[in-house]
């Protein structure tokens, strides 16, 4: 990969594990707890799946850094400022419908995002790309199913999945916003610009949500930070409290 | 202190520094979410000195165990089943009367134990519950009078701390309920037995009770095993994620 900038490359490869981890982490949350037995385990699947991605693109990242640091040590070992995940992933869970609507709104990101992504120019990337393209076009299906499902569901599902769409929503464009690092990317042709993914998933959410009889809310205002790491809500620190504790308090501990 | 058992000794004070360290706690959760301003600054204000308390015991009983381990140390570097705290303590806080009608059980508890305790055979347990007995006395009639407040309220305040005591009283009893380091301390006239606190403490809470016209509740089971460490619930093991992150994260951190 002569001439790739590798502190961007490493920057993006967090990007996509924070992502895939930290929504993995919340998604857990719910085992155990979900309103059918059904989707608990559906649930603890999803988390599964993105834990298994998490895994290969910050092991990745890590042989990128060249550092000797793991997958393990990225997860377990960063404080919250060094995350890369977009801010929608750290939001609390809400009720099951916010949940499910996140995931929604992130599984159609990363259907279209990875789909690109398995013509990477870098073929790690693209190996990643399309083992974990498989699971993505599984989680939309079932997340997308669930979202017109509760929309277009009752009187009481309905404005609870409005609510939580309006409430989403300003933190989709997060996951659109370019900086440095993905030009960098995209001119070395490991992914695509996030700007040129946009129509193709506005296509796939517009249709969805118009089948759930849930409306776009109107408003341009964007939450970001999160990408970049300038900016995390509160809830990552208390998230890793929780998703580190083990690591922290028994060094090195492994199975 | 010839002939004192120091390993029954050592766990005698861990229970009473665990006991304000749990509660301290649970209590600074409170702080920036209370009802009124008041009621935050003075919430803050008994939590701070339950872990002011917390270092006077945990401090001796590091000195007491002779293996070099500050309050600090015994703090934040213990995982759950070393904590020796009654388990009324590490419950979630619950709405705000819940908070303090714990508060009130468990203050109540405190002023008839440092009462008791400032007669002890071992001066320096003396001179620490001549301290906390100050401010023990200040926190009861706090408590106390905010349980009458509300239970002797309004009918939703009333059937909410009418709750509040339904849930908690069965967590009383692991206050009074002596084991073999509670007959050490008593035969080495350390501590009194807990059982001979128990006609005092009835006195008050009753009277208190009564005022706030609520009905202490008829059954006789008692949940225990945090005095002992035998079982914790697994709002301890939550807990402490939450209070030891920056130590473990940090180790050796100082201000």
């Amino acid at each position: 990969m002569a001439g790739v900038d590798q502190e961007a490359l490493f920057e993006f490869l967090l990007r996509m594990g924070d992502n895939t981890l930290i929504l993995g982490h919340r998604v857990s949350e719910w085992c155990g707890h979900a309103p059918v037995l059904e989707e608990d385990i559906a649930l603890a699947n999803t988390a599964l799946d993105l834990i298994g991605q998490t895994q290969m693109w910050l092991g990745l990242a890590g042989e990128v850094e060249g550092k000797g640091r793991s997958a393990d040590d990225l997860a377990f070992l960063r404080d919250a400022w060094d995350f890369r995940n977009a801010l929608m992933l750290e939001l609390p869970n809400g009720d099951f419908g916010q949940t499910l609507m996140r995931q929604f709104l992130f599984d159609a990101w990363q259907v279209v995002m990875l789909g690109r992504l398995m013509q990477s120019s870098d073929e790690r990337v693209a190996a990643i790309a399309a083992k974990a393209s498989k699971e993505a076009a599984y989680h939309v299906e079932r997340s997308g199913h669930t979202v017109v499902g509760l929309g277009d569901g009752t009187e009481v599902s309905h404005a609870k999945m409005q609510e939580a769409l309006d409430y989403l929503y300003p933190y989709v464009g997060e996951l659109f916003a370019d900086d440095a690092v993905d030009q960098a990317m995209a001119e070395a042709g490991i992914a695509p610009s996030l700007e040129s993914l946009r129509e193709e998933y506005d296509a796939l959410v517009g249709r969805v949500l118009a089948e759930a009889t849930l409306t776009i809310p109107a408003g341009s205002y964007v939450h970001k930070g999160g990408r970049n790491g300038r900016i995390h809500t509160e809830h990552l620190g208390h998230l890793l409290t929780s998703m580190q504790w083990l690591q922290r308090a028994y060094p090195g501990a492994s199975w």
